[in-house]
């Protein structure tokens, strides 16, 4: 099959590279020379504009852009996919955007007879690498059922939430609540530690009891306590505090058009916004422990 | 052996219950009347006062009370425990109450001869009658490994969390913890099924991401998506919301003592404040959803 | 002066007679027909479309509307007002909306050479139908100083706040902390009520003290209180709780966009949120002490 | 009169001065021999206990405690007051304490047949130099029009705030909103400037619309918009970091008590304590603006 593939940033270049090793024929584009330079080294070819990519013989297009108004730009735009591209020409949107921008373009797309799907990730750029991200995929049952093979060269969970724009809305909803969680994980070892727990055992002790969570049983951000974790080096590599930031911003403008609240979520995004203004927007979300530390920001 | 045991409430009594049922001599002793004579229908021995159980020949005395005053009355009032018991009967209070009560109490116990544990359980009354609580354990690891037997016929998982207040310092994190991930856990379902996704098919997704955690996996607060929990039964049974108002207080206190700050703690504190003054406090605690649902309160 | 005015809703039709009233020749546009032939029944001309507002003798073009994209469309849209107006003429937006569009509108307004104001209000209806609005104006010097006599005969307090977008700047900073002293007093009077106080007494202290602020000795929240104010008459009139959350909305979007974590202001949103999703988004926004009261919501 | 003072901290011994300014004949404890010292040059008599001033010729007792355990033991204590004091020798407690202490130590005192009153106080060491502090009483009618000469010539106002207790109450109402707004004002000014506003001209919008308070009209914590404000001196003097957690905690203490939620006051205390771990619990209060400015702390 031959793939189109637009955005080859620190995700959607390890994610294209999946693809050419699984075999499929892959033509790219960038605004940076350099990743499409680097892709076409691995056996991609470039493609000049996004135009050129929705007139080729592709049979499917991936996205992988940086926030909606891209999205809104590539898809929609008087040079976007949706100007050039042939129907039945299949779309996946793998961007992580609001729900209600992925359901406008899909809606568009579909009137023009290009079926698509949401297909937002987890993972982060080592899972990108090794193939093993997660994809949350809105869309119709058959069009999700055409593109599980693609999606499973570069993930290896791959879901189903709904009709489009409920993968965004699944990963919007996940990431506020592993939001809040780390934080609540930084607040509990804390305060375990500063009543003279060990926190290795007070650990082992949340994570068989029903404080249990990822965010304490894998990516503990107490240092020392899971080797491996970001808090185990610095709270270096990771998913970065301002990416955090950025699914914030999506789950509580979410939150506020469809008048829902959400106490702690909002409260979360400031806190990382705290933590991300004194200057630590690059470090693993997990380091908002030291929000909390005392010591010398 | 021969145990005395002090508490016979909602907790109390069913743990009294599993230790005849493992074959220990019991000495019970309880201000409700009603409460001893159930426990003395099963083969308990009722004591006239606590000081008669002190100057018995039990070997081990276990309290389950309800709050730290009650037992500092019990183990250090003029008639308490420790005016008549004799040195090397070894104590455990299984009560929740704070670290620095359980370290207060432990050293006069320890500075008189007498060995003391403190052991807060989580689990509940099914858990308390079902025989498969968790015990949070803090003390020396002699008397430890020599009070193992007798908590194990009272639960499944005892955990030695270290020296002496350790136990109640365990389970205040863990409960803070807790009582954080279910609001957020409601907050995320809420603005996911808000946005379009089935509750089903979005717990899925967050069970098998980032997000996963046990008040998502075995104790949903969205109706429906968990048979059997709270939530799939109008919030009855379970873990009550005063309950848990009562561990979050524990929690902020110690936190102000310890003057370590705990945004997402104290502020859950609070919500679960207000869904009890709007007369919520006996429903379980994962009701706090109904505070986010806009429907009448 | 013959002046344009467009948006003739609940704030606009009242600011449109007071212009009328002190003499200046009007002509008006709105959707709503009715709203029109008000107007047009106290002595105003109807205009057909913008356009034949923008193309008419104008001096003077003032807009009240209800948000950013009503803002965007009315002067940048295929057949807004800077399609057609003539170089000169002045511009003067009272809608409250984000800085960040009211300086693109009036950069572009300038480019064509239409000096532009950004003059946002409080006071509410009843101040508008009174005439003792307070604008806060931003826009250079010279604008503001040819605008004032216009709108001293809207308003009695006008505050020139800095270049274009500073009105909305400051409207959007008082109107946050606005939200949060107002909830901050809910919280003080709940507090000390509960506590033992005597409501008026209360107040009384807190008005002479450090906790005084507009929301308490003005627009205190507890019933019976203050004579005249919302609370003691159910809540009716005033500011209603969804045009708080609008404020408040755009408080925490620009905030977002400066990067700029405001802890209590996203709290408040949320609270808002809560209070308006049980169903009370049109009740006076000092009403949110209901939110505390543990009555039934 | 002849009149017994207990505490002569850094409130207490201005306050015991301008008692012997004022006239009256004094008599004074306390366990620091300097702080005695230095009354006795300026003219009062040292006891050398507690029960001496007790069991002295005073008509009236007034006591400066730094907490609740304080009073407890000065009045209630084996060697205490009222296991000394002559029946209708009248108690005045100034210390800040919670209103339930407050009630049962005067509930004691009373039994004995000595009328006390509960006398917080606001203003700080500066209003207890110049004698400008505000008491806030609680107490009989009688025993408060009794004892407001004596409190006039430590204070220049004085309010009566109801029986017993009520004084505490107020003054735990009115700090908790003090803090609430303070924040609030830091982050509506952090806010407002970051849009582009003067800070000046900003908080001049604020303090003539519905955000105005005293923590900006008098009280700014922006540095240089109020002259003489802690903001324009670095944050020394003023009312300390650590002495605004202290009331915090006896606001979200009370506010437990009574089972009344106080989410702002709640998350007020949490973000000061953060402020104080960091190392900033001597700054005044206003500093807490610092917490949001993203630079070193």
């Amino acid at each position: 099959m031959h793939i189109g593939f637009i955005g080859l940033g620190n995700m959607g270049a390890p994610m294209a590279r999946n693809l050419l090793r699984a075999g499929y024929r892959l033509t790219v584009f960038d605004l940076a020379a350099a990743a499409v330079a680097s892709l076409v080294n691995t056996g991609a070819t470039a493609a000049p504009s996004i135009i050129d990519i929705a007139q080729s013989d592709v049979e499917l297009i991936i996205t992988m852009l940086p926030a909606a108004s891209h999205v809104r730009e590539v898809y929609l735009g008087e040079q976007g996919l949706l100007s050039g591209v042939a129907p039945g020409v299949r779309l996946i949107d793998s961007s992580t955007i609001d729900p209600m921008t992925a359901r406008d373009v899909a809606a568009a797309a579909l009137q023009q007879g290009n079926p698509m799907l949401d297909a937002p990730v987890s993972g982060g750029t080592g899972g990108a690498e090794a193939g093993t991200l997660t994809f949350m995929v809105g869309g119709d049952n058959t069009d999700y059922d055409g593109a599980l093979s693609v999606l499973q060269s570069m993930g290896k969970n791959v879901v189903h939430c709904g009709p489009a724009g409920n993968g965004q809305a699944a990963k919007v909803a996940n990431n506020m609540l592993l939001a809040i969680s780390m934080i609540g994980v930084a607040e509990a070892m804390n305060l375990g530690v500063s009543l003279g727990m060990d926190p290795k055992v007070l650990a082992g002790v949340i994570n068989t009891s029903s404080g249990r969570c990822w965010s304490s049983d894998t990516y503990n951000p107490y240092p020392g306590v899971i080797e491996g974790a970001p808090a185990s080096r610095n709270y270096t590599g990771g998913f970065g505090t301002d990416l955090m930031l950025k699914d914030l911003g999506l789950a509580t403008e979410a939150a506020k058009q469809q008048k829902q609240p959400i106490i702690l979520g909002a409260l979360a995004q400031q806190l990382y916004q705290m933590f991300s203004s004194q200057g630590h927007g690059a470090m693993d979300f997990s380091a908002i422990i030291k929000l909390y530390s005392g010591e010398d920001q």
